[in-house]
């Protein structure tokens, strides 16, 4: 799907406690730093829909697993990443998102290239693009 | 101690998962965006003297407890960051900085002005401050 990178990141096995790579200003898919946070969300549940129209997301998976579903006119997208499939999702403006957590405990950090905005995104119910997610 | 922040920040409650802020680019303490990374440290381990000459680091804990120690010719100052105790830890260049896992898994964030480089710090031994990190 256009508008969507998965880039795989490092991870440096240390015997205190590794290092994982999120992303360096020099990484394909930076276009700039706006605001870093957490999101968690539980097993089972499901955020989405929602559809940035200014900001790019850079999506790391630090703890649990998560799968995120893109949807555009294109069709549906998905991907579960986690410490064991490490890598950053980048996912361009007008894409709609949604992900659930698959296991007990589930992070991700977004280093998006703007500050959180509400006004520059859209929302939709789940059951909005007929997705089966207990299939998956 | 001079060139050390500690900034409260937000945190977002949800049914279906919380939101944890870390930093945005209109932030005190914020001073570019050079790289993102993710240290872990075990329970009871301790990683440390790291002393950065050009790096500003930004940590935040978004898994279990850490406990940050730092030392200059002023002394040691610690402090123990978790979710309970939700705090970005601004440290400027020319400061030691140490850190203990507390709880089982430990994960902290590090947003840093400047991309890795093993020539801009210097490392020391545990032993080489005398901190009595068993008391703590």
């Amino acid at each position: 799907m256009d508008g969507i990178t998965l880039t795989p990141l490092k991870k440096i096995l240390h015997p205190k406690g590794d290092i994982f790579h999120a992303m360096k200003k020099t990484d394909k898919g930076f276009c700039g730093f706006g605001e870093a946070y957490f999101s968690t969300i539980k097993c089972g549940e499901v955020k989405g829909w929602k559809k940035h129209n200014k900001m790019t997301l850079n999506l790391v998976v630090v703890s649990g697993e998560v799968e995120f579903v893109l949807y555009n006119q294109m069709g549906f997208f998905n991907v579960k990443l986690s410490l064991n499939n490490y890598q950053r999702l980048t996912i361009v403006p007008n894409i709609w998102v949604a992900f659930r957590g698959i296991d007990t405990e589930n992070i991700l950090l977004n280093l998006a290239n703007i500050e959180h905005n509400p006004n520059e995104s859209d929302n939709l119910k789940l059951d909005s693009f007929d997705y089966n997610w207990s299939k998956s």
